[in-house]
């Protein structure tokens, strides 16, 4: 006998024998689930959402490990759990491994679809000496708009109507028209085809594209790659120098990113059997550097005091400006900035996660290079910026490593025994952010870190080669004569500064509201590191305010789904501009509590 | 003792003796007056108007050369008249040789000004941490131009933002935005300068610029020179099958019309110091096929029947999307086009003359290697297109050239003697479209030619080295030994095909509207050919309806005078849509009675 098993929202189904648990069921059908006792039932991190279907009993095993609110919503760990029918099963991005996380990590786009781009399709007279009907092509096209559609006082794109005479007459006086915002023609479709969009998460580190159809609001493919950019500097600082030393510069970095866009944009196509000229519109969200960088804007005045962007508002570039080889006449919207180090990224969160509607008290966070901090009370919105540096991206750790096959994301130790999870179940190379993350709240639980961050006394301390403490994760035995892999005393005060910076920008939205910690209903963590960390991890080190652990929620990439929303829905636009336009920000810099709150917030106690 | 002699509007004025003629005194000054009598009082082509100043008595020569309306305007022949007092003289363009006639050509533009792009000047407060003031450049630029000119809901052109933040801090924070129709900042100016404007009438043979002062309407600075497309073909048909070849070509053709208007551009403002990053907005009219040449539009459909163009309407592109190098964010506006073969060239004729709103019977003709004839029957409009052909530019005549130093522009048959004038004073090296025109009315006139065009006997008409006659205009031996420049029975024929296209054109637009010939009240002709030629010639072999001679008025380059007024006014671009929406067209291929009006129209009779 089998039992029909189906994951989602990864979308893997199959036949599995019964019974044998759901995490075998997943192991069998490629689902990679986060384990770190080999299933034992004791590290709780294989959690599923029973979504359709019968399963075993509840264990004790489990309702120690799962919140009433998990149990409540029919949470479970896979490995405890065995299917008695066929079953639908929802797998949350956290119960998966990195690489598997980033193809469904993200709020689901739920909106009205009002897109700025709507295709009409049109049947036109021909022109003929005989009856004297010697209209133009572009006119002919308009007034044929008009009467069939009820489209009037359009204009035409100039490259729009460079094709217009071939392509009519190639498709018999047929077209398919692309009309922005009911003004103007933008493309020119194949007669079958449906306009597609095409939206932009550009990180410092990576980028996310996704291809959606405007007219189902449909997300078809979407895609990861590191922003090439780095190749000229890891952090925004280290680029906008680049690009201050000439135009040539500012223009390589501009069309580095142009062409990671292109290629992007063609291989998703690809992958839907599309064409990239078939992409009408474009989104792009990034931090005010990435988006003043694609842009080709100035970056001296937002690199120096006092960080003022070029232009804050939202814009609408032609695509053919930036080097974007979509649609001739194709635009790319550019989300508003709020300021210098808050940007079109920030307000593409606060859009995808309603907290500008929220009648709670609500911290949103989007954790990377730099974390962007809201605190929304009852929709009053103030934001600041926090340099917390790259160590969350594995950067400047001694062992660190993005989070790729190999990396140790999860990390428990018992005694002296250290178990771990690495991504894609490979043998260990080095740490994630969040194996960091980890690591270091484990030896503050069991001791080996004080409050201040010192490392301790521990069978696996040992003096490194550079003189200073390290904790030994895996020895050099352990991995078969190759170099041990550990977390060093410069580790931790990396991760110190990170987490303070952090930490001490949440503070000072609270005090400036007047507000505890206590008080935050709800905090959103969004980003690609933030959806990887192990939230209780996190409170543990005093990363995150020491709230119940079920008032946190991790949203994966916010900033692209908030750029999905703007792309398929005008009304989502005109939100995102009156959001940056609501929110206060806080220049940390010019605080004159912040260095006493940073300096508190290091601790680990 | 002296007299101040001011020669206008060529703006030459200086001392002269008194007691010699206003002809010397125009030699003295270095105004080249036609004459080919020598000034014996015989020819009647040194026509001037005495604006103001004493003269002396009008001579029997006089009374019997110029006009009864001439005489009460005040126009004197200038090698009879002697000035008595300090003088203001008028010189009509027809009575100036060629190459100065280019300068002053061209009806005054004298129009309400309602520019399309306007200046403002802005003081903007810096920002500071200090008060926490950090708002982005652009919105701050945008809420000083808000408040302080009441400009709102302005956008700002992207490569404007580019330059947006260094520009505003080098000038202390200042700033002098050029707007355009209160919609978009399309440059920055520098801090004392008005915008500038580049209006550009593009033939097909020759490219006219002017650059304005958007502020006074005044024009700075003019410029002609050659189409440089002309290397690809003296016509419209071998430049399209040129564009037609492939992508490089038809791109190779608007990179050279762009390359040669952005010399010019730079030739102007470098005459009257100014840079052409200051012209913030250029009108380009030209016929249809320049038109969409310099937009690289398609040709294809354009140059096979039924002829349609890609688009009539007028258009505004960016400048840098036709690759103009004015205003980084300025525009070009592209006046409408009424059909195939009668573009926006004949519609800014018909703007600058004023024909829409005549409330007599019009005949405008704007006569080059395509001639567009309009009828305007009390502001009722009907088009065609005349395939004149080169000829008036003297191509494809045997001894033509273009109207060039030492052009022969003007010829009398007296007997056995020719009299001539050569452009420029200069020793005579062929003819020019005006010289031939005259010489075939004086070949008739003489009864050499008869009406069938057949040349007849003449002691100096001989058999060519061709087997045909031909009239010898210089003899060999009168020009020192090298060949001799004539008049061959071929260049009679290309003459008559001309001429008899145009007559035909007109012929057919007056049957359109049952109209006699006679009806006409005005005859307006424009174009440089036109404002050369005598029109008394062109009446005599019958390529001109035959009128009273002051029903005719030539007015020179109206099309580059149109493409003015577009550029100052934003009521007279309305306007041009307007005409170009009432203009009928007569397609004259379609029309079954051209062939036998054309071949009746070639008759010299």
């Amino acid at each position: 006998m089998t039992i029909r098993i189906d994951f989602e929202p990864v979308g893997r189904r199959g036949e599995c024998p019964e019974g044998q648990s759901l995490l075998d069921c997943a192991r069998q059908l490629g689902v990679d689930l986060v384990n770190l006792c080999g299933g034992s039932g004791t590290c709780g991190r294989c959690k599923v959402q029973i979504l359709r279907g019968q399963v075993s009993e509840l264990t004790p095993r489990e309702r120690e490990l799962l919140t009433s609110r998990e149990l409540a919503e029919g949470y479970r760990l896979a490995c405890r759990t065995v299917p008695l029918s066929d079953c639908r099963v929802g797998v949350p991005p956290e119960s998966l491994t990195a690489p598997q996380r980033t193809q469904v990590e993200g709020l689901e786009v739920v909106v009205d679809l009002e897109p700025p781009v709507c295709a009409y399709p049109l049947q036109l007279k021909p022109p003929s000496l005989e009856d004297g009907d010697l209209q133009a092509d572009g006119e002919r096209l308009l007034n044929a708009l008009a009467q069939q559609h009820q489209v009037e006082h359009c204009a035409v794109d100039l490259e729009v109507l460079c094709d217009l005479s071939r392509r009519v007459r190639g498709d018999n006086w047929r077209a398919n028209v692309a009309v922005r915002d009911g003004r103007e023609i933008v493309a020119l479709l194949s007669l079958s085809h449906r306009p597609l969009g095409l939206a932009v998460d550009l990180g410092t580190t990576k980028i996310a594209g996704y291809l959606l159809d405007l007219e189902s609001g449909q997300t078809l493919a979407s895609q990861g790659m590191m922003n090439p950019q780095i190749s000229y500097g890891e952090d925004v600082i280290a680029r906008m120098a680049h690009a201050q030393e000439g135009p040539t510069e500012a223009a390589q970095l501009q069309a580095m990113v142009a062409k990671a866009l292109n290629q992007m944009a063609a291989d998703m196509c690809a992958g839907v059997d599309a064409d990239p000229a078939e992409i009408v519109e474009a989104v792009v969200v990034g931090n005010t550097a990435m988006h003043h960088l694609f842009l080709q804007l100035p970056v001296e005045q937002l690199a120096r005091a006092p960080y003022v962007p070029a232009v804050a508002e939202g814009l609408d570039v032609k695509a053919r400006d930036v080097g974007l080889a979509i649609a001739s006449g194709g635009y790319v919207h550019l989300l508003p900035n709020i300021a210098g180090f808050v940007g079109a990224d920030h307000v593409a969160m606060l859009l995808a996660t309603g907290v500008a509607q929220a009648e709670d008290i609500v911290l949103a966070l989007d954790i990377g290079t730099n974390t962007e901090v809201c605190l929304a009370n009852r929709g009053a919105m103030t934001s600041v910026s926090c340099a917390s540096g790259p160590a969350f991206e594995g950067a400047h750790i001694t062992h660190g490593m993005r989070a790729a096959k190999g990396a140790i994301e999860r990390v428990r130790i018992t005694d002296d025994r250290v178990e771990y999870q690495a991504i894609g179940g490979a043998p260990p190379v080095g740490l994630c952010g969040s194996g960091i993350l980890d690591g270091l709240a484990e030896l503050h639980r069991i001791g080996v870190l004080d409050a201040t961050g010192r490392l301790g006394e521990h069978p696996r301390v040992r003096v490194g080669s550079d003189g200073a403490r390290e904790f030994v994760l895996l020895g050099e035995e352990e991995r078969g004569g190759q170099p041990a892999i550990t977390i060093t005393q410069k580790d931790v005060r990396e991760l110190q500064l990170a987490k303070g910076a952090m930490r001490a920008g949440i503070q000072i939205l609270l005090e400036a509201q007047g507000l505890s910690e206590q008080a935050i209903d709800r905090v959103i963590i969004a980003g690609a590191f933030g959806t990887y960390i192990d939230v209780s991890s996190a409170v543990a080190i005093g990363m995150l305010p020491s709230l119940p652990l079920d008032r946190f929620r991790q949203v994966g990439n916010a900033a692209g789904a908030g750029a999905r929303l703007a792309l398929v829905s005008r009304s989502k636009r005109a939100e995102a501009q009156e959001i940056a336009r609501r929110v206060g920000y806080i220049e940390l810099a010019t605080e004159p509590r912040f260095m006493r709150i940073f300096a508190e917030a290091m601790s680990l106690g």
